[in-house]
């Protein structure tokens, strides 16, 4: 379903060698606004423990990932059975669609690529449904109950890539009854919850019990600025995740990411200060952005922003511009349900911030001009 | 068709955290000759580059691994289409088996045990004839041609883990006529072919192209030491890569081990030094644990070599005593093809190796006084 965009190559942001090719820059000389990563940075404490491990990557990483795990049950408070350490959220994703083989997977657009992407490689077919542009691309709800009884597997992102939308407790429990009800597995890919306050009550971790067919999807790489280093998690049914643990590859989660992995989960106060810089941030980005712009905005409960160019500068030509201005965006164009004019950005600390309107103003102007 | 040994609870050797629970040791405490990692440790050049580069971490790695893929095809003279960089030799094996899907699978035994677990674990039926203990464990050339005969895809490990028997340059190419023959796939299992003097003779990376059944899989980690950070590869033609490459989940090769990675393909001085080492000390191990012990040893060209204990003495056994004095050894009983005295070592630097043979004639001795 998708194309590649201009640096979207693999059909994702946060791809620096394409955008230093197109753009002609270093890879290390973009302010990233094409990846949604914590701009915190990774913790200090991780940082320094990564510097003091080095030497544990002369060991092979425990196949079970015992350690890491405990500490996951501990602070998820939930069975480690529960749980299955995997190489970033994708690979959590890949292992669910070869363990559960759905035939048809269902999908709400627009959304993160990967939903298709991986369900369509391992062979199965792809369906969807259309996220409502006037309700912040949540689907109709009669529409997402269809979906439902037309698939093996049906996957949700929430808050969902890349219009940043939430679904509410009761929206949650009321699919994961119809898992039941249609026999069909739910994915809640929860790869950008750990950004929204008051994350618990978005979940459904604490009510997994009563719901064996619904699997929840972490990614660490976001929260904790590591996504060089992939880690993700899966929670779930211990039948479900046995299915997928026979799936994964041996070794695939590696040393230093179980050791920084065990050690970001105590990161609770730079967790709880990220959420409070990203809710103020991203509030200031919609505010300047609706206010001087004139832009469209979507609201969004994520580190990141979709927005709406206007007419005469499409999401290719403002990504294109920004990017000779060594300032990366995600073009929206490819995702399906959206349009030549959205793109998305992530939220940053208040200086980065300044520099994207910046630059985001020159280009509304120069493009005034050429009107 | 594997069984857990006293430490292999994952099937393999070099999980130290087994060991510490069994051993009451810390996991940094042993001394292990249950993996078969490089002693010289992982290069100084690639320690630096590690330590240096560590703000890596909060980028995704190249999906496309372009740079070092690049750098692997330079220094191989293959080009870059014929690669496919993986997490590990491991991750490349399943991708072949997800890409191909064969349905019967065949193996030598006695072999590494991924090659019948990643088969079972994607759907294939595993087959297999017995090497032939008076022949250092190589099949017979009638039995080899019968499993061609028998199987979509066979795997053959030269230098052959746990044998550490090597294949004869007019062996791979006969094979890879079977392949052609049979229509039979070949994947060649050479994650220690660079601990073989001269490999380049050893190997039908330069004949590829005669030769579109035949895949090479590689591993970095052994001769590297980077066993914790993963990466392999796999050289074949450039239908199989695709084939391969799209199943391969993104990002499933970290950003730490691209980098990692493309400086030891520069470190061929560290290589011939770890070659040489690893031939004196081979023969020195062979030479202290025939004459001393009495024990046998089969003829190894990797850096692993696989002996027998004498009666009232068991793998099992020998490894939890020589456990209790922390040294690691790989119990290979529960390898199709081998026996209950059957266990592997690493070869290691000459201080440890004496530390391992101290610990051998110990066992050794009171082995002798119990009977």
């Amino acid at each position: 379903m998708t194309s590649a965009g201009v640096i979207e190559t693999y059909g994702h942001g946060g791809d620096l060698l394409t955008a230093a090719q197109r753009f002609g820059r270093e890879p290390g000389q973009f302010l990233d606004y094409s990846a949604n990563i914590n701009p915190l940075g990774m913790p200090a404490s991780v940082r320094e423990l990564l510097m003091a491990s080095l030497a544990a990557v002369a060991h092979y990483p425990d196949p079970g990932h015992r350690v890491f795990r405990r500490a996951l049950a501990k602070r998820l408070q939930v069975p480690e059975e529960w749980l299955l350490p995997a190489n970033g959220a994708a690979e959590a994703m890949a292992l669910a669609i070869l363990g559960l083989s759905p035939q048809t997977v269902g999908v709400v657009y627009p959304c993160f690529s990967e939903y298709a992407q991986l369900s369509e490689q391992y062979g199965a077919r792809v369906i969807g449904c259309f996220g409502k542009e006037a309700n912040g691309y949540k689907p109709d709800p009669t529409e997402l109950y269809t979906l439902f009884t037309q698939s093996d597997l049906v996957f949700v992102g929430s808050p969902n890539n890349p219009t940043g939308i939430l679904y509410q407790p009761d929206e949650l429990r009321q699919m994961a009854e119809w898992t039941k009800e249609t026999n069909t597995w739910l994915i809640v890919d929860e790869a950008f919850l750990d950004f929204v306050e008051e994350e618990r009550q978005y979940t459904l971790a604490a009510e997994l019990e009563r719901y064996p067919r619904v699997i929840l999807m972490r990614s660490m790489t976001k929260m904790y600025a590591i996504p060089g280093l992939r880690l993700g998690y899966a929670i779930a049914h211990p039948d479900v995740i046995a299915k997928m643990r026979q799936k994964q590859v041996t070794w695939s989660v590696n040393a230093l990411a179980l050791l920084a992995g065990e050690l970001c989960l105590q990161e609770q106060a730079y967790e709880e200060q990220t959420r409070r810089l990203i809710k103020a941030e991203r509030a200031y980005l919609t505010d300047c952005i609706r206010s001087e712009l004139g832009w469209q905005v979507w609201p969004s409960e994520a580190n990141f922003l979709l927005l709406r160019t206007p007419e005469g500068l499409t999401a290719e030509q403002l990504q294109a511009r920004l990017g000779k201005k060594g300032v990366l965006i995600r073009n929206c164009a490819m995702y399906p349900g959206l349009t030549a004019h959205d793109v998305r950005i992530a939220v940053r600390g208040r200086e980065e911030n300044e520099r994207l309107l910046a630059a985001l103003r020159e280009v509304h102007a120069e493009g005034s001009e050429q009107r």
